[in-house]
């Protein structure tokens, strides 16, 4: 099995455009432990970058204040290991900054790769986007809050993972959870 | 590949004996998010329950507080799929209540299962653990809070889990990550 250079990989968090309980298209507030435990995750596996992508000028200015926090404020004193993964948060409007961003640093515009709870037509399996991987990046996973990215967006997307199943019926996985679990399964060495 | 019971599997979240970030041994306080996200990933893999141990009274009644408003109080209207999760939620004093417990539901004591974020000695890996728990339950998974669980009560249980070893050197993956990566290494239908 060939080698995965992990800091062509990026993952997004966006917060526009996602569903609500009730299906409509919405704009999600920013968690802090969505902040934290993604930001330790990615930089678990040497990601090269997490970005927290929100339309609400008001949101990104809180998170913001909270990285800030960690990564030169009281906390990057009291814990160090925060800042080191919070430092790797980069706080932008829309994926179209994202992908210039990765753009600027890796010299070539990432392919994206949606991922969602609920079977896509043409949904790419794990082994599969390993090898892709395995071909060379920039690529950036893309997660959705709320109720999940929206059909359009997932469309427009160059690939869509296949959603993690669990045993029996229960489709609830905290999104920080899905994306330690679709890390692991791309990126660990085994 | 067999197929494991994952209803004879459990997840324990110990807040004691675990390290503080000074290396003293302590009791750490019950989180709100560990609670939600950890149930939620228990519950995606159908385990037969999740225990949340904390000695200290307060601490139990607060975490007895925050699972009932989702699994009969308000949040059990405002979003049923929390009450689903969070049902699954035993709040309990010591391991021992755990065993215990488990054996009444099993008719059979569990085989204690201890993770960490260091290798110790004599750590088994996913695939031989894999094989260990087709060969049929009760077996309980346990995690510990904080800094980790005490060099002495990993050597107490029955097996200890290999680490999750990202790449490169940063190792501080939330225990809420650490659950969903387990269980889905463990469990999940490949």
């Amino acid at each position: 099995m060939g080698r995965i250079d992990t800091s062509k990989i990026y993952v997004a968090l966006l917060h526009h455009p996602v569903y609500n309980k009730t299906g409509a298209i919405v704009t999600t507030a920013i968690t802090n432990l969505d902040l934290h435990d993604i930001a330790r995750t990615s930089t678990t596996f040497a990601l090269g970058g997490y970005y927290v992508v929100n339309p609400q000028p008001a949101q990104r200015e809180l998170a913001g204040r909270i990285t800030s926090h960690w990564v030169s404020g009281f906390g990057a004193e009291y814990n160090p290991n925060r800042g080191e993964a919070l430092g790797n948060i980069r706080i932008v409007s829309e994926l179209s900054d994202v992908l210039e961003n990765i753009e600027q640093r890796c010299g070539k515009r990432p392919k994206t790769i949606a991922t969602a709870a609920k079977g896509a037509e043409g949904a790419v399996g794990y082994n599969r986007m390993r090898e892709t991987l395995e071909e060379g990046g920039p690529h950036v996973l893309l997660f959705g809050t709320g109720w999940g990215l929206t059909r359009d967006f997932l469309a427009s997307c160059d690939y869509t993972l296949k959603p993690i199943e669990g045993i029996g019926g229960y489709n609830h996985l905290p999104v920080r959870s899905a994306v330690a679990i679709i890390l692991d399964r791309l990126l660990s060495n085994r």
